[in-house]
């Protein structure tokens, strides 16, 4: 169980984001309000994508996020108009910085709160749905990275949503054949930089919470002293699997399965449906 | 803000005090129901004295007790008949492995819940007070450490309570001459390996919570399936900041202004007042 | 790159052998001189097996081992007759908990100096041989540990030495497969806790060193002023990847291609060669 | 004992200093070679300006900085015109983030490659030396952070020079009042993010080494294949403790007793002595 929030908007200084708001998602690893947990003190991690470099940057740590100098220092001095963070409440893998949250392959960023349901019982069978050429860099040992691992496999670099569906209707799958009921439970997001996709599916269609801001403009109606939405566009967009708490109204909920993309013009939201390994889509 | 516990009796695996109960202290780390902060995850220690060795043994981290693997390795193989274990929330001095509890000098070991008001203010003044021979063995920037390098310069080794009182008379003291309202709270618990000492004051008489076990007679008839209490000797005896939820109806709170000592033949406890520096008591 | 040093005998404070010595383990992490890397800083591990419990302890962290607190603090209050301890060097995997040495499955601790090579190119496969049943306790992400999980597979617990050879067998013939010369290099030491096996092996025939200590009694005339020596049984043995430096003459280097066994009663020195998965010993 | 580098010029990646070049700072860390020890892997850190923040960034953790990955990750993804790292091998104060250099007060960043000797007699008469109402701010217990809040203290905002010449002569009177030898020995680096100060003395006049990079148009010359080298600017400079592998022949050592400033404009070179507390010179 997890808490994550995805900015994509104006270039603005991390902090202004992750610790300034009043229910902020460094407040939030204190003391979540909708988490199962509401510790979450795991770990912690944050993925930025700048102008000038291909990859973006990770900042990841093994402690929790709310007493973390480097984190602080980072947010107070990195800008960026796409990045990702995400605090760890361990579900049972270890502790570890390679366990933590955002992963990252080549451009791509990817985080989950949720669980495959007894994982141990279906890792292995998972993990050997790995692209061979990609399994020598999983690197921890968490369910999170494996379903990264297997949208990549599934064609991510091509069609993000489509690889989460089949990576999705794999676990769907493979947990059935296992005896395992309600076998995937996730909120999910990931960017190449240019676009943020977020995902809210599980097995038994109750899925945990995920939230899009509304436009910029309602938000700046609603709050007039959060000075940094003076100064960011009508396009920036916060994607939360919990509202920060100064500012109400501004939330829409997500529906069961469906998935939303950030991107430069229309923001869409659609449905999503795991695609199993035939090709077919559950009933 | 912190919570600890301190145990006397016969030797038992740390394992069975610290984190099997139902409301163990790991558990209050995540969540405490009676401290002033409900997560305590900005580091851990524990201190044990052993038979064979002259100074017991420390062991503390940065990260949260609940999720150290070390920790869980020494309760499981470790056993000992006194021992102190504190987590901490900090109230803004550094994370850091020398701001951890318990503090260890010689066959010392001392630690705190609470605080020196405005410590900021008075640190100066009172590391001044410590003894010159001690000073450059301060290692962290606590308020607790500084508290018990006082009580060191004031005749801990001779006059434990005497030595307190006296600490506790220069906080009040220079609290009070810088302005301060309340300058001292504090739960403290120390131990030479033969006896335990635990302290509950406050400068507002509105102190922290202290509560000490009653006979483990009482405890076992209450309790039959807390097995490690049928091998344990009729004087052991465990001090909480907050009392471990398996064991309702177990203990006494300590009175306001007070300290209790447990040690071979009868405990007892006994009022505490500040001594201040001219040597007075406290009006 | 790594330096081990496994110890049976007397139990003595594991501060006796792993610190005090001339050229002790925790100095070889520092300046190692027989090692390919001279720094051993990247994460250390000891395990200790005590009469009172059934599993071994061990304690790992991911700094260097000559600075860490609370190894000393381990090392001075702990007294064990068998334990291992390993400073790390990594080949490029994680610098994490679940990557150090020693691992532990049941009674058994494991640990290892050397490497598989091209690992990345063999990890799958090597993985797919695990035991699915014990596939989803490999928690790190290194040659070492998944060595250690085929050796549980092919039955350390009933023949350890043809364990390890069926599990070197298969690193050569996977290795052999996928075109890597010299597939493996090794040097391990492991232990249930009443005996303790050290091999010493390497596809090319030119392992990393490995030493047996003489008999006590001529430790001791050699070193009357190594005042632990004089009260160890004439049976303690230390096995180490490389000489302490205050203890010359006093080591027998194993030859290639050998195990020894440390065990109550006589010694033992026998060849070790891979077998194969066919069952056959390479020729 | 440790080794540290500055850097002032056009903006550069940090990664194509601190990591890229054949001797870089941070193969420093795993074997020095002028340095009194050879590894230097007692924590680290890294402070550098932005154009758009008014106080610098600091990244300072506690182990090795060669397997540091969010040190890897700040250096690919940060660029800056004016940074200070810095690798540490402690004297015997503790590992922990408060005791890392650079350290930062407002502006202003300091890093220090040295010691005061015998610290622990002197440290408490140092530390009431300190400005009352910078004293709360210590964090740690390093000589290096004394000397910079003595600095401070001396008037480092309006006189770099004559602030840390003042606080030079307090160390060398306090250390003879108390009968140490040679009680100062120091290379420091300091900054405002407009200028860089870099200082060499010692008590004995057998400073640690220090060394100021040439035109940059030699070095281009002398290493064509220095690829960022390409694009710095006339004014570009490096200032450290152990020359980069890869830049022979680019060095000037600084010579003993002596400071230099790198700023836009000329830089200069000046002899340094220490200003003594009555405000005289030593002989």
């Amino acid at each position: 169980m997890c808490r994550w929030i995805a900015y994509s908007g104006t270039p603005v200084f991390l902090d202004q984001v992750l610790f300034r708001p009043q229910h902020s998602l460094i407040d939030q690893s204190l003391h979540s309000r909708m988490g199962v947990e509401t510790t979450n003190g795991d770990g912690f991690g944050v993925g930025w994508y700048t102008p000038d470099t291909t990859t973006p940057a990770v900042l990841r740590d093994i402690g929790p996020a709310w007493n973390n100098r480097n984190l602080q220092e980072i947010a107070l001095h990195v800008r960026s108009g796409v990045f990702l963070a995400h605090i760890r409440a361990t579900t049972g893998t270890a502790v570890q910085q390679s366990n933590c949250h955002p992963f990252r392959k080549g451009r791509w960023l990817w985080m989950h709160n949720g669980m495959i349901n007894e994982f141990p019982r279906l890792r292995r069978e998972l993990a050997l749905a790995v692209d061979p050429d990609l399994y020598a860099d999983i690197e921890g040992s968490t369910d999170s990275e494996i379903m990264f691992y297997l949208a990549l496999t599934f064609g991510l670099d091509d069609d993000p949503p489509g690889a989460v569906a089949r990576m999705a209707g794999l676990v769907e799958s493979t947990g059935r054949a296992h005896g395992v009921p309600h076998p995937l439970q996730m909120t999910v997001a990931l960017s190449d930089g240019e676009r943020v996709w977020a995902f809210r599916y599980s097995s038994e269609g109750r899925s945990r919470s995920l939230f899009f801001s509304t436009k910029v403009d309602a938000l700046r109606a609603l709050h007039p002293d959060a000075t940094f939405l003076q100064d960011v566009s009508e396009e920036t967009r916060l994607i939360v699997s919990e509202p920060l708490g100064d500012l109400p109204g501004a939330w829409n909920a997500v529906p069961e399965s469906s998935y939303g993309v950030v991107q430069p013009g229309q923001d869409v939201l659609l449905p999503f449906r795991p695609v199993l390994p035939g090709g077919s889509r559950p009933a």
